[in-house]
């Protein structure tokens, strides 16, 4: 049997009583190895199950899972992922494979930061496609996101920002060498993805001389920063694009929510943790139906 | 200190290890008495935790739980609730009017059924906005949910429906006699959404002289039922829209996914669960680029 198990927000305790059962009985269980995004490391993990945890390379996981699929094979095998099993990223994959080989799988599910965001006040049922943005490098500056955003908004609904991690990344000069040198991960602040969402509305105003559109993104939109989501240093802060620039939010990880129409039970609840410039916005006119909807509707 | 504590899919073991402590720790121990959408009964949950779980009427939760909160000021209390204390519900104003008597409040997610439909294949972040479907009666026939279907599908998008639940509904009679006697509770199931879904296609044709918008849901639109989600008895099925008139998945509860542009390996997901006359759709000319934009992006 395959078991692939989700670890939900990140610390130690926020597996599910399904999910430890299935741990403590497994043959061998493995953590897929993108623990930095663990609020604890694999020994915490390991002390708290009472078993080994074996480090899966993520690589590994993506490109094949052979070793570990051979041996579901006869026994009970359990990956470990940290979220759900079926959030931000997919494993639709491994159970393709797995089922190819005649290995049984089975999902335990659990919170993931697509969901765990609500925890702002946001109505969950009010957002339109979650985007990425990734780190901007010197060649490379994709801006489609923003429109994404755009396109949400102009619908009167809140687009969830998922943040750039990235991992294993080497120096040209040790990749040309060949060297297995990793540089130290990265993860994106709140205030890095607001730096360059402000360079597009800069860049969007140049090109339309001046003017952007009635739903674009621009300086005075609110946003919400969060981070850590689930732990007991969670941070939240609500305000317009332009001031989290200013904002520290602390280690990682950071997610960043651009608003649609705010409903007046979701601006009280941003209220509680407004940052500097947070004002209410003017609804506009175009979805002061939707707060009405959206209630008849859930 | 008042707890949320969310019980994720309604099994007595999805609860998480850090909810379990304070459930174990805490003075009383409500659960908003939704129940029927637990796959358990509030006996089994007590014999699991060990501990007496009062019921707490979902309409008192709403609408002040204010016995609760005056518990809460100097003692510890948790309310447990199905899925993420924030998913398809939400639970800001009891967070507000705690927080306006100064009680502390602290939040433990799990998982919702907006994200662990991810189990079907289809990626979350393929979705857009998330629509109810609320049962029809002879005189209120609403159609607004097929008309953001078809919004999310002419951009790409998948659309998960929520499925309607009718919970203490009287009878006219019992109304006007002040009897409070409640019919059982409804769920609405695939095959009923299917039911008028299909209707609305037929409405919206005829109003179009037998023609549809080149992105409404008609049909043969593929369709994806589940049903019990995270139970051992869950049931996944694929296929176009009509076949869901023959569908019975079992009993609830039901969520419906109606998709828009599908991935290659979504639908090699999805294959493994195909009804009757599911086949490949041709991909739709405007989203070709959804599929590699995906890529680079997650």
């Amino acid at each position: 049997m395959f078991y692939l198990v989700g670890l939900g927000l990140g610390d130690a305790k926020d597996i599910t009583m399904k999910g430890l059962e299935i741990v403590r009985k497994s043959h061998t269980v493995y953590l897929e190895a993108y623990t930095s995004v663990l609020s604890v490391g694999k020994d915490v993990l390991e002390k708290f199950y009472g078993r080994e945890v074996v480090l899966a390379d993520r690589e590994a996981v993506e490109h094949g899972a052979e070793e570990m699929l051979r041996e579901a094979v006869d026994r009970d095998v359990v990956l470990l992922v940290v979220g759900d099993p079926f959030g931000a990223t997919t494993h639709s994959d491994l159970i393709l494979r797995a089922r190819a080989l005649g290995i049984s799988c089975q999902v335990v599910h659990n919170a993931s930061i697509l969901t765990a965001v609500g925890c702002c006040g946001l109505q969950l049922y009010s957002f339109g496609e979650t985007v990425s943005i990734v780190f901007w490098t010197e060649t490379w500056n994709p801006e489609s996101f923003y429109d994404k955003i755009t396109r949400n908004r102009s619908m009167g609904l809140h687009t969830l920002c998922l943040l750039d991690i990235k991992m294993k990344e080497q120096t040209v000069e040790n990749m040309m060498r060949g060297r297995r040198i990793f540089e130290p991960p990265r993860f994106m602040s709140v205030r890095r993805a607001a730096e360059q969402l402000l360079d597009i509305v800069q860049r969007r105003r140049e090109q339309g001389d001046g003017n952007l559109g009635k739903h674009d993104l621009t300086e005075n939109t609110i946003c919400v920063g969060l981070a850590r989501v689930g732990a007991t240093d969670q941070q939240l802060a609500a305000g317009p694009l332009a001031a989290f620039i200013q904002a520290d939010l602390g280690p990682p990880l950071h997610s960043l929510i651009v608003t649609g129409h705010l409903h007046p039970l979701e601006w009280d609840m941003l209220s509680q943790h407004a940052l500097p410039g947070c004002n209410r916005p003017e609804p506009c006119e175009d979805h002061k139906k939707r707060s009405s909807m959206t209630n008849t509707e859930a």
